[in-house]
Order: C-alpha cells, then sequence, then structure tokens
C-alpha cells in the first residue's frame, strides 16, 4: 500500500492517514485555517487547510484517523501535503490510530513497569508514598495528557513519555553525581508536569482550564503535594515535603519562565536542566522529521525561530 | 529633656532613643557592622557602629529602646550620630518602645476596628468566610509582623500597616470605578502579604524560614486558602476561590518579580498597584524623614539608588 | 426599538449606532479594513470591515451617527456584527451621537465645576497661577481632545475624563498621606497630559502634528510651562516651576516610556503610579465591557496581549 | 627638572603637578578617599589619597596646581603615585595650570575662530540666528565649562573641544554625504551640551544643580531656543525650529539614555553617532594615556569595565 | 521620454526600468508576492506584485532590466507603481543596467585607485602584506558582492562601496585623532566584511551558503587572515596579526550581534562604530530616497520601525 | 594526625593543607587580600589572607602545599580558618599535592583510557583524524589544565574532568535518543574546550593570554580546527568539517555568552545543555562541599549570588 513518503511530486493520492498535529491559526483576511501533519507508518508531511469552517475546526482533531486526498508538493525544500479532500474515518475503515505511528515499541504496561522501577529510587519515605498516591489520583490521565497545548510532546500521551525520558536522562546523571539526592531527582521529575493533568482540559482538542489559566500547573502540583499529605497523615511541614515543593515549584529554573522562585538546591537546577533539554530535543527532533537531509528545517518558533540543518552523514 | 533634633553639630550628648533599624552589613575588611537609625519624639537619625562582634549583633535589635552616647554630626547635608557608646536600656530606665514613636496614633484596637470594617466589604460568601478564618489563624501575628526584611514596612507592625493603608485606598477606588469587585479586591488585599508570617521568623531579628526561602510568601498564602477551605469545608474548586488564590497569586505584577503567572482579572492588576503604590511611598517617606527641606534624600537602592528632593514650600 | 444587545445570534438588522472606535489596520492582501466598534445604549460591540477603500475610511470616523446593516455574530465566545452595509446618518436622521452614549451623567457644566475645585487644593501662588493660565489658554480643547490616539481614553473627550479621574484618585491619596504635597501632586496632575492639544490633531481622525512626533507632549507641557511664566512675568527659575516641570517630565516613570528623567520627588512618582492605574483600568475596562461574564476579553495588546476573565459573581 | 615619567619606579620625589582628575569615592571603612590623577607635561600618573578630610576633599580639586611629595610606584602594570604629601602651590611657586597641560595647541582664539566658520556652515537663516544668540547668551562658559561632571571631557574646556571636535567629524561627513543637511547636523552640534552650563555648577568642583538635576542638559537646551525665538522674534512653531528642538532631544539616541523621543530625521541619527564616538574615543585615549604599550589600561567603567590594550607597534 | 517621476498620480505608463530591489515575501493567503523598488534616472518607485509565482521569482532579481506597464499611484503619500505588467527586456532592447542608475559616478577604476591609496596607510608590513593577499585572492567578487542580504548596500557592489565609504570616514578620523593606529584601522576596514564573499551566494538572488550560515562571515574572516599568514610565510602568533583578527572579530560592537569578543582596542571600537554608521545613513537615506519632502518615509524594520522626515528646506 | 574537619571551632592548629583555591581580589582599602579554600582529606575549608604583599599573591598559588597555622573559625554558619601563619612546604615535608586531595580515584591512565574508548564512537573519518590531530598536539596540557580561569573546574585537570564527564553524559544521551550524530556530538565536546590550552597560562597562576583575550577560546579552536585539516590533507570546505566548527563556535548556547553563532544542528544544542549543565553542578557541588547538612551554601556568584541549602536526609 502506497505511503506519505512513497509519493513522488506532483504525485496525486487518496489514503488514510494520522491527524498528528491540527494548529488553528486565523489568516489576516478574517478566515481560520489549519496547519496540519499527517503521519503514517513511512513519516510525518505538512498540508495547510485554507477557510476551515468551525466545524471543521471541530472535527479534524490531533489524534484522529482521517481519509486524505491530496497532491504531493514542495514547500521550501520540505515535502508538503497539497489538500484536496479531507474526512474522518468511520467504523469499518482502519481508524485505529496506533496503526499509524512510526515505530509502535512503546506500550503502557512497559511503561508502567518503567515508572514502578523509578519509584524505587525514590529512598525518602515520605516523598515515595506523597508521589505514589498523587500518581494513583492521576490514574490514567498520567498515560493520556500531552504534556503541553503546544511546542514539545503536544501529542496524547506526551506527559508519560517526557516524565519517563527525564527519568532516564536522571538515573545516567545519578551514576555520574552520585551525591545527586535520588528522591528529590526522581520524585521532582515525576510529579513535576502532573498539574498538566488540571490545567489542561485532555488529550483531545487541549484547551486551558480556567484553574489553568488562573494558577498554572506549577503551583497545581504543590497544591497536589500539599493534599496528598493530609490524605496520608504526613505533615507537611517537614523539610522532605518542603523540598519536593520546592522542586517542583522551581522547575521552569526563572522566574521569567513562571518559576515563583529560583533552584535553591541543587536537584532543582538539574530537574530543570533535564525539562528544558527533552523539551528541546523533541521540538528539534520534530521539526527535523519532515525534513530532508541536506536541508534546514522550518523554523521552530519557541527556538528563537532558528532553522536547524540535517547533516547528510552518520 | 534634649531631643535628637534639639542637638547642634558637634555638640555632644547621652540619652535614650529607639533603634529603629539596625542593618547588619558586612565590610571589605571583614568585619560587619551595624547601620542604625534611632528614633525619638522629635525625629529619626542615623549612625554606623563599625566592626560589631556578634553579640552586639545579636543584641541592638531593632525595636529596643537604648541609652546613645555620641556626637551629633552632619553626612552629606544630612545630621548623623557618631556612636562613642551603647547599651541596651535596663529595668528601671524608660525602656517602654512606644515613648519613642514620633507619632503614637495608632492603637490595635483601632486597627481592628478598621479590619473588621473591611471585612464587611466582601460579599462573596467563600471568601469572607475564607478570609475570616485565615486571619483568625494568624492571629496576633498579623499585628506584629513585619511587611518585610528590609525597604519597606520593615518595623514590627509593618503586615497591619501595610495591608490598612492598602484598604484605604482600595476603598476610594471602589467609589471611583464602582465595577471592581468589592470581595475580590478587598479579600486579595487582606490575605496578599499574610503568608510572610510563615516566609519570616518574626518582628525581632527577622529571617527567612526554611520554607519561607523555598516557597515564598506568595506560594504559602495559596496554601493557606486551600487548606482553610478543607477545615471550613468549601469546595476549593469553586470560581470564587480559584480567583482568590489568582489575585494573590499575581499581585506582584510581573513574573521577574515573583509571580508565577500574571495578572487576568481587573482585581488582581489594581491590587498589584496599590502594594506597590504603597511600598514606594513607604520607602520615599523614610528616607525624606531624615532629610532636611531643600536637600536630597540618601539613594533609595531599591528605586535604582535614586535620591529625591524634599521641596522647601509646602 | 431593537438595540445591539437585544439581538440574537444569527439575527439580520439595520440600525442607527455610533462609531466608538474605527482603527484602519492594513492586511497583507495590501488592502486596509476598518475594526470598528458600534456602540448603542444597550452596550458596544465589534465588527470588521474588510477592504476599505480611502474614502471610507475617511468617513466612518470614530464619533459619527451610522446605520448599520448586518447579522449578529460570534466570535471567540463574544458577540460580533458581522457588517452588510453601512452608511453616515444624514440631517432629519438621530445623528446626535450624545444619543447612543451608554450613561449619559456626564455634564461639562459639572467637569468645570470638579475642575475648579481641584484648582484650590493648589496653594503655592506661582503653581496656580501658571496652571489657570494654560488650562485658560487651552480653552475647550480641553474637553474635546482624546487622551491618547490609541489604547486608553481614545474618545472624543478621554483628556478631562483622564484628568479629572486621577485627581479623585488623587485626592483620596491626600487624606492618606497627609504628606503629599498638593500644590505639585494636583498642578501636575491638571497639566500633565495638557501637551496631548498640541501633540495630537484634534478630537476626530486623530493624528500627531510634526510637532508632536518631533516632539512629544511631555516636553510640549515644560515648553507651556515656560511660556505661561513669562506672559504672568513669573521667574521661571524658580524652585517651585522647576518642580512643576519636573512632575510633567518624569511623569511616564521610566526613560524607556519616554521620561527623559526619572521621579525624584515623591509627587512625581504618584502622578506616575496614578496616571498608570488609571490608564490600564480603562483599558481592561473597555476590553471587558464586550465580554460576557464567565468568559475571557479579547487580548489587549499594551498589556503582554493577556486576555482578561469576567467573574460570574459581584 | 625631573618630572613624573623620568622617575624610576621606587624612586622619591617632590614636584609641582597639576591636579587634572580628583574623585573622591568613599571606601566601604566609611572614610572617603580621593581618587588623584596628576599632570605634568611628561604625562599623567594615577595615586590615591586614603582617608581624606572634608577639608582635603574640598581643597584638592581638579584645575588646581600642587606640590606632591611621594614614591614612584607601580599598579597592575600601571605606573602610579604613592602620595607622602601634598600642599596647594603658592603666590610666588609655579601655580599657572597651563603650564602643566601636555600639549598646549589650543588657544581660545583659534577655538572661537573655529566656532566662527561653523557658523558660517548654518545657511537656514532662522536656525542661524538661534545659534547665534544662544552661544552670544552662554558666553565664556562654552570655553570654561567641562563637557560632564565625570567620563569623557570632565575637564574645564571639555565642552568647547567635545563641541568642535564633533564639528570637525560632521564636515568630514558633509562632504562623504551630501545629502545631509549642514544647518540640522552643524547646528544640532553647536547646541547639543550648550545646556550644560545650566546643569553643572561650573568648571570646578563640578556638581549638578537643582535645575540641572530636576530637567536635565536635554530640556533645558531646547528650553533656551524657545526663549531665544522669543527674544529675536522668531515663530518657535516653525518647522526648522521644530526640528532643531528635535536633534537636541533626540541626541541620545536611546530613550534609556534620557533622551525623550527617538531620531526622527537623518541628522538626529548622526549627532547621536558622532557624539557618541568622540566620548568613547576620548575615555579610551584618557585610558590609554597611562597604560605603558604591550599592556592593558585599567577598567573603563562605563565601557563594561573593559581593558583596552595599546599595541607595540604604529 | 517619460520617466517614473514625470508621471501624474493616475496616469498609465509602459517603460523601461531597472529592479532595483525584489524582496520575495509570503501572505498570510499562503501566496508568495514580489515587493520590488524599480529605477531609473528620475528615482526611484515601490511596487507589489502580488502571488507571484515561483518561475516570476526566479526570473525578476534584482539588478534586471524590466518592460513595466502600470498606473502611478499614492500609497501613504509616496508615489507608487500598481503594476499591470512585467517582462524582463531582451535582446536588442535598453537592456544595459547602468542606463537606469541615478548617478553614474563611480567607475570599478576609481574605486581599484581608492583602495590601491587607502592599502598605502597601513604601515604595519604583515598586515599590509595579509591585506593585500586576502583581496588579490577575493579578486573581483570584492566589487560585485553585495555588503549584505537585505537591509543595507543589499545591491551588487554594496561590499566595495560599503568598504570604501567607511575608509573616506576613517581618513577624517586619523587627522582628528593622529594617535589611531592607521595599520589596524584602514587594514580592519578593509577585511572586515570580505567573508561576505563566502558567506553569500553571490550578487544575484543571494542566499546564505551553509558555511556562511554555519561560522558567520566574522569568523570566516579570521580564518581568511590565518589561511594567508600560512600561504605568505608570516608567523600567525606575533600581536599584529592577533590585533587585526581582533579587530574583526570585535566589529559588531555586541556580543548579541555577533561579535564572540568585545572590542579591546580603541581601533575595534572605532571601526564598529564606523560601519554602523555608514549602514544607518544607508538605511535611511535608501527610505528617503522614495520619500516626497515634508513627509516621513516608510517604517524602517532594523531601525525599530521608526519613519523619518524629509526636511522641505536645505 | 589531626586534619582539617576534626577541629573543634576556637581549636588553635598548625598542619599541611593543599592549597585548592588562592583568589586575589582588593579590598576597597587599597590592599588586596587572598580568598583561600584549604584542602586535606577530610574535606575543604576557606579562610581569608588580609593585605597581601606581592609577594606572598605569587607565592602561595592553587596546587601548592603549604604549613598552615591558625584558629578553626565559624562565619555564617560555614567552618573557617582564621588564619595566622602561612609557608609553603619545603623540600623534605610532605609536599605532594596528591595526598591532599579527597579522593584520589583518577589516574591519567583511566582518563587516557576513557578519552581513547570515546574516539572510537566518531565515525565520521575526517572528523575523526581532525580530533585525534588536535589532542595529539595538545597533549599533556590537556591533562594539566583548568576548565577556566575561575569559577568551575579551576583546577589543574579541570580541563579533561570536564570534558570527559560531558562525555559520560553524552554516551548516555546517545541511547535514550539514537538519533543523535554521535561524530559530531563527541567530536565537538572532545575539542570543544581545547582551545584553552591557547587561551589561558597555564595550570598555575593562570592568567589569560594576549591572544586569549583578543580571540577567545572559541575561535580559537575552529583555527586549531582549520590548520589540523591542512596539515593532515583534508578538505577544510567539507561538511563535515564546517559542521564539528559550528558546535564549537555555538557551544556557548547564546550570542551574549561569547558564541558568534546560535545552534543550528541538534548536537550543537546538546552539548550547549551538557556544558552547561556540568559548569552548573560543578560550582554548586563544590560551594556545598563547605557546607553543613541543613544549611546554606556561600553565595556563588554566577548563579545570581543563590545559596544552596544542602538536605539533612538522602
Amino acid at each position: 500500500m502506497t505511503q506519505l513518503f512513497d509519493l513522488e511530486h506532483g504525485e496525486e493520492f487518496g489514503m488514510f492517514v494520522l491527524i498528528k498535529q491540527a494548529d488553528v491559526r486565523v489568516a489576516r483576511n478574517g478566515n481560520p485555517f489549519i496547519a496540519f501533519r499527517f503521519q503514517d507508518p513511512s513519516g510525518a508531511m505538512d498540508g495547510m487547510y485554507w477557510s476551515a469552517t468551525d466545524k471543521e475546526v471541530a472535527t479534524f482533531q490531533a489524534g484522529k484517523v482521517a481519509f486524505l486526498r491530496g497532491t504531493r508538493d514542495t514547500y521550501q525544500g520540505r515535502p508538503q501535503v497539497k489538500i484536496e479532500g479531507l474526512r474522518l474515518a468511520e467504523e469499518g475503515e482502519p481508524n485505529d490510530p496506533t496503526m499509524y505511528v512510526e515505530h509502535i515499541e512503546v506500550k503502557q504496561e512497559d511503561l508502567e513497569k518503567e515508572l514502578e522501577d523509578a519509584l524505587f529510587l525514590i529512598k525518602e519515605p515520605n516523598i515515595s508514598r506523597v508521589v505514589r498516591k498523587i500518581l494513583h489520583q492521576v490514574g490514567d490521565d498520567f498515560y493520556t495528557y500531552p504534556a503541553a497545548k503546544r511546542n514539545h510532546h503536544a501529542l496524547a500521551g506526551g506527559l508519560v513519555l517526557h516524565t519517563l525520558t527525564m527519568v532516564r536522562i536522571a538515573k545516567g546523571l545519578l551514576e555520574i553525581y552520585p551525591h545527586l539526592n535520588a528522591s528529590l531527582l526522581i520524585g521532582g521529575i515525576l510529579l513535576h508536569d502532573v498539574g498538566k493533568t488540571t490545567e489542561l482540559s485532555g488529550p483531545i482538542s487541549t484547551e486551558y482550564t480556567l484553574k489553568g489559566k488562573m494558577m498554572g500547573h506549577i503551583v497545581i502540583v504543590t497544591e497536589m503535594i500539599d493534599r496528598a499529605c493530609q490524605e496520608i497523615g504526613i505533615d507537611p511541614e517537614t523539610e522532605a515535603i518542603i523540598l519536593l515543593k520546592h522542586v517542583v515549584l522551581a522547575h521552569h529554573g526563572k522566574q521569567e519562565y513562571g518559576s515563583p522562585i529560583l533552584p535553591q538546591i541543587l536537584e532543582a537546577e538539574v530537574i530543570h536542566f533535564i525539562d528544558d533539554l527533552d523539551a528541546k530535543i523533541n521540538m528539534i527532533s520534530d521539526a527535523l522529521e519532515t525534513t530532508e537531509v541536506g536541508s534546514f528545517s522550518a523554523q521552530i518558533y519557541p527556538l528563537d525561530r532558528r532553522e536547524y540543518y540535517k547533516p547528510t552523514f552518520k
């Protein structure tokens, strides 16, 4: 079966694809349009959907499978789809999103296993109990929420992927810098973005909730920690709990990025770094995914609109 | 009895005074010194205490009455004390601090009355109950804590004075802009700095607590609101409570000043303004207090080290 | 008679309205369009007028009454007019702008009375004479000019409203902080923006004059003060006049906002604060005017593009 | 007769020198000290005077001749004087400052001639009359004032030297860019800093005047232009006068440097450049004056504390 | 023969013109358009070419002669061409670009002569040999390359014009400040932008090369100096060569403008100034070229989008 | 034998220690002092040496063993040495620095082995040859130089430790993000700071060289790469070499930190991150080394003067 990256320039086609991204923007002529990224096992390709109606915006969400008709075009050295028709896949059609993801290596049970291993690295008993309590309360949302409304890990499942990738980096650092406090480092990573499950509306058509806009996910997490302490019966004024709140509050690293205080323990600094590193690698890799070798990617807005080059050699 | 501002330049003296400020700084030669501001009913005057020992630093705290021997000097156009001897007032000596304050117009019962009046402006029932609950829990600390470790309202009692001055301004604005939401405006003002009772160690020898340094008074207040809701039995996810937390979180006005989020309701913007206005008027007025008319004050560090002029006319 | 806020979503209508705002912008396709805000006694509603001709731009000015045909639409949760026809009201039609203003509570004679009261607060005789002289020279322009070309108080009459609102706030502060110098505070407020009558072309189709662009209203006011001194026969080198110029020069508070010098007397700082506070309350209130309760306003550009929430409770 | 740069390291001496700079600073131990730069025809050399009394600060002013006893020392690769004694030169001693200046090539009559030539480049009659009027009013102050309290051209006569050096650069640019408007360029340069004669107290013991601090020299110049117009009988609202005021107001180039408006004509931009260029060359050359070839100068504070290298080759 | 500035508003015409600028931009509707500036001996005039095809973008390059049909229009007070047809001039038609340049005063042999004169100002032998070697290697590219992809001197030949204008300014400064080191000043100017011949693809359809994007012209020049030393047999570790590299590395003046180090010799500071001055004069003059006297230019993006006024008097 | 951390508060002692840091600062009284950090196997402790002579500054270098007499003091909660006498260890005394290092786990042969392993990760042949060539040329300097003059890894051997720690982190990331280009990542890390062997004078009494100050280590490395290519006979214009230079040029991540260009390939971004992470962990860990658990460290200047807390639990 023909796939996206089998197409020649100018070739017309009709095929099922996964809608990986669907950003709604408003053109200066007043009409909204949708910037799509479609995906199948061969890779991901962008396409613009001009003059979208409100109903189309509501229908064509990231995470859905759709039947796409169009022509394979090129825009600034990058393959692109010129969209000619789009409808959602229906019952009886191949509408399972997991069929279209590039490398289906991640199963939820593997993630749960990895999470369980990470929890064992937390030696401080109160931190351990609070983290387990909160993750239990969040439940499946931890596996289905995106890590952000846009930019990095904005896909369903982005939260768990981002969190566990950070854990993997942290494990490496714990070997290189053995004086790092594993309880604060791993505990802080596991909780740092868990407030997104309250800040955002959900994995599909992600919006900010009122509480999310008014308080932000950083403060929401400290509130979750405080409530968990009361439910478990832990004194929230102990050093370990105060420091756990601290690494969460400080994890954006700078006040202008929304941390009310700056890192004042080593582990807070390290969590901020790992978080930033994984977010940036994710954004750049995402942009390079649709870039041909020997070319520059599209501009990446949060990275000063820089374009990144994809080398021709390994 | 001779008072500070009765002294001529070069005149030697010995008298009881109140220690209004006692800032410890470290000179480049490695020795700490104390920058004092002494006060009696005639006004306030500065004096430097070089090479202070640890014990002297611990003894000569703001709020204490002391017997001061010295010479009335002048420094950059401002009267100053050249300290020759200093000891705390003892039993049997005139050691009641209130005797030395310039205008003893404020009694705690008047402040309590003013606070009670303010509480009646809060119409929204949940905000009203939460604010009353927290102020009840804080108790006398609300009347004895400073509003900051240094800069503005750093004296004992600074917190209540700063808070109630803001309420007075807010009342005026509610008449000028009747569409302002009184519940959020007054409730937010009454709580905005109440976390300082946890952030700071107390009215004397004020230091930051571990929780204060690691979380900051802004987040501490939202935690107090959340706990109060649970103790009273109010759902903390209602709009009024979320917005009350919001005006507290946003009251520093900018993220680089420690607010994790920016004002997103009108009342949050207004509280930030009133807070900033009273703090700056307090700092400048404090500096002008020891400035002669027709001269410039000492540099005020938090205001770009500016010097303020004291006009000769009314 | 049906009014703007009586209309249902999707309802077609034709009615007389006041053009409250008419901002001309250029779309990327090269064509100008007009962003209108229409008003009648029921409230204000926006509407875009695409591909406006030069003649239409010249005709449909803020302050005119027009007959508007269209459909009541919704855009991002806010009611909006889809414009189908627009023409100015003619002779014999209801073309008196005052009929369409929401709350006609302000009469010029009331404003004149309020101004006269304010003038009596100025005790310093030279400041008093200079302020009276300049306001006399400016004459009716003080009552008809806007306070700005856009953003806050950009309506005809905005200058006097903004100035007198600031006076009201100042009166409250004079009671709370009795050491404030009333002559400088009130005199400075009354003059601070009076240079706008030279900087801007007039209340209708407001543009910058050459002198306005090249010198700015701040320096223009100091020039007006200097000339008034010479006409009255006051020595412009006296302290009171220098300080009056200072509070005007410093009222933008920061050099990057166009003040050549920073506030160096307490009253300069306070005027800057009141000015900023009234401008921001005005901008936010203006945006909330077309926002439904429980929703967010449109982005406010000068406030970091923030959206403000309108609470559902009082 | 032995001169400063004839001395060997460690050599003791006594000689008459000119006090070129005398900056008073306060050490952290509370004592003021004077950072001197001494000069004789062989060059300039620095020396610190620790624990200066108020009387010494008042006595040892820049521009005075003094008898200096000390030892030739070295500090961070730069020759320095270790001061052992200092007294002012008395009657009958060689106390004419001009004897100690390195290259007495500049006579006032030459400067007057150069100024007269510059005035002839101003073709626009109103600008010409205003510039001549103001320079006539300023009179000798133009030749005796410094260009600043510190940093660049802070010596007596600095104002005229800085102004005429800028004229020389401007003449070169008028040949290279013949479309530059000579009237605005030369007129603007001649007036740009003339407000310093009001802003500063005088060539000796230079301080800011009250008017200087409260209004700044930039606005003072525009006031001088406005008054000159009235005295001559020129309409101050003509384009040429408005633009003349503009180039003065804009000559600091950025609002954060004190210009209330930014350059909006080409000549304003050019004046800002020339002003900045001459100031920086002056500061660096001044620092290199006491630096040996192949070494780095002392840190220059207004230039990010950079140190500048003095090459060994020509 | 009718020329551009002979046309009346609204007049239709067909004539040969030079394409002076051809900036491709993308409209929000997704279509590229070309912002043209056309030129003939009477002056330069802008015109927008909407919805350009890829082929048209590739065809209508700056530097080509074209036959233009259109109407003389006006946009925001500036004459403009409404394009109705455009095709390149063919064989046999008047297609020599030099016929359309306003003032053909510059011949390459004059430039070569001027360059030769400049080289004689370099007294230091190693700098002299390196500069001559590199200019020899660059060859004709020095006379044909633009100085930038956009903004200032973006025309073919811009590099040599910008460089030699800077030399002219430098010569004037060498007379005013005779202690400037001519070898470093002139040598540094001649080389400072020569890396653009590697950074950019060429005078037509100028793009960045891979090396240009990845290293930048500043570092490329230091590499050229290093290689030239090796080819000539000069020790690259001598002070003169290190300082020559330094003035090139530092010539952007600030790190945020791409200089890895800040100026640390006087000549580096001066080169930065001259470079910036000529670039800004060029940008503003370019904008004023199409502005009528008594009006404001279009916004200049790199200068904070400021508009510059063109005075009515000389 | 008594060691540093065996001492009681107030105890006098005499013992051999390693001088770990010796920062020379100038007190405001004009006298230099030395901020020492002494080390023995029990840990590291600070001490100030007031009024140091030039000779003492030259003698007491980091890396020397000295006999220290003094009293164990406390300063702001941290143990400190009050120095009473200091002399270098002589022949016959225990003057081998390695005896005093806390954990002598690193042998040069282990580092060489680790480096060799890292080199095998570079698959691209030209990068591999260039990296090997340069490391061969640098020779032992790679093992003896510090990584900086101050702040992080400022000890002898700091360069190799910093570089190889970065390699360890990179290896972990290569497993987590397998699409990273190992040749650029490892090659870039190994070379990124190797220019410090030219920028700095050596491991003892580290100063900047003229070339170091004038060009900076970043540009020096690209020059080393370019020269190595010529010596080996590799074309320096190939993509792999250009990108290798790029990752070095961009590794400071921001232009204001001295990178002439910003990262434009993924590996450049990652190298910048790892570099920054290891530097910050090193600075904080260094400060925590002399901090007691449950206390805050001294202020760390390059980290906004923040103080870091050392938790009491593991």
